[in-house]
């Protein structure tokens, strides 16, 4: 059943109000008409089957036939901070990231991006790509829309991260080093709703100046496997895995 | 250290010619001299650092430094038999898929493709899935390229899968009856040169029909966490997960 994730202010208890492009999809796209049924998301995670009663001048009127108990939210919270990459990449990124199961998406400045963001642009950019996450959110039958936040520096990128519990960045350089936590031992020690803040650096990497911030900031270097992943690839590899052990392996 | 894939043939004992797109990319693009040195890598999965000794009308002839012990290709061979999915869908598949670590890849007519391959563009396709499984393998660092080969009718390919022990589909429908093995429970007991064979979907998945073909023929039915992912994440979830569980979860 086509899924819509619909704002707070247009549910008055069981009647759902859908106007905008997700009425022109509703009735121009899927070709609805009255009597036929969506499943409408509330922003709050609960998700219910709408039966249409009411269509006029572009807007949809439904009721909630049954609310739903499904639940297809990863057990912890998994926010990706890209080192903003080349082309269309960090576009990819935001909607397999969805799909995989992310709850928020942070772009940053790092030290070897070498696109630069036009300011004026910005707005537009961040219109798209809440766009790109609401409709892979949709399709792939989610609770809630990850978000996706605007373009930080390495400093900010810092402070954001004091609010999760546990902190990784992709780095096999350390791999060969005598300490190193494996990836798994980390994913292993996970515990439901712990917030995980995963870094992920641009095509050249992360500089010497932000592997040493990251480190200082108790963010724990990790390898994602022997090959060298491209920086698009690292972030999707890190949502899968974590999927696989919390919602594949452990749950059977 | 920048890495070529270099045929057979053009080995002679520790002596290695390079010509064509490959000399062009070490002498234009990377701008490579005489006394540079570079990862070389025989098909038959040893690398080796060699050092430009000669360079003359554009082919490049390099003497092995140093035979390497790495290994970056996973302990079990995964071939994904992706059913042709639209635009350059299948294109991300192999790039992503090969970082990731498949072996092969075999596109096939599903019931539900869309797409036509226009049989005299094959070729023309074949060249290009060529040149980007071999760029992906060199910028991941593999011993090995994946191999694609010509598209195949459900026939063909249930023929193929003859040659595999451990065969699985992603068919999420699955996961709700009473004797479903979960994927993880397939992925727990794979053994070191198991060969998996994993079939996938194109947008509108598998019809009734090929379902039923596929578990007549030992395929296992597969669900990939809770969310429903497109067509083309499904082979990079397999694909993470499975390098997940045997290369980072056991090796350490």
């Amino acid at each position: 059943m086509q899924r819509y994730f619909i704002p707070a202010e247009n549910w008055e208890d069981d009647l759902v109000t859908i106007d905008g492009e997700d009425a022109h999809h509703i009735l121009r796209v899927m070709r609805y008409q009255v009597n036929d049924t969506f499943i409408g998301n509330h922003p709050n995670t609960k998700a219910a089957i709408c039966k249409i009663v009411n269509v006029e001048a572009g807007v949809v009127q439904a009721y909630v036939e049954q609310w739903l108990e499904e639940n297809a939210e990863m057990p912890v919270e998994i926010t990706i901070a890209h080192g903003l990459p080349k082309g269309d990449k960090l576009e990819l990124v935001l909607q397999k990231g969805t799909e995989l199961g992310a709850s928020g998406f942070i772009p940053f400045k790092a030290d070897r991006s070498i696109v630069k963001w036009d300011k004026k642009k910005e707005n537009k950019k961040r219109d798209r790509f809440a766009k790109i996450v609401k409709e892979a959110s949709e399709q792939s039958h989610r609770n809630k829309v990850p978000t996706v936040q605007q373009l930080m520096s390495l400093h900010e990128l810092i402070e954001e991260s004091s609010k999760y519990n546990v902190k990784i960045f992709a780095y096999e350089e350390e791999a060969k080093v005598v300490n190193y936590i494996s990836f798994s031992e980390i994913v292993k020690e996970l515990r439901e709703s712990d917030r995980v803040f995963v870094c992920i650096g641009p095509e050249g990497g992360f500089s010497q100046h932000e592997v040493e911030t990251l480190k200082e900031n108790d963010f724990k270097p990790v390898r994602l496997g022997p090959r060298i992943l491209r920086t698009e690839t690292a972030p999707l590899y890190v949502l899968a895995s974590i999927s696989y052990h919390l919602e594949e392996l452990r749950c059977k």
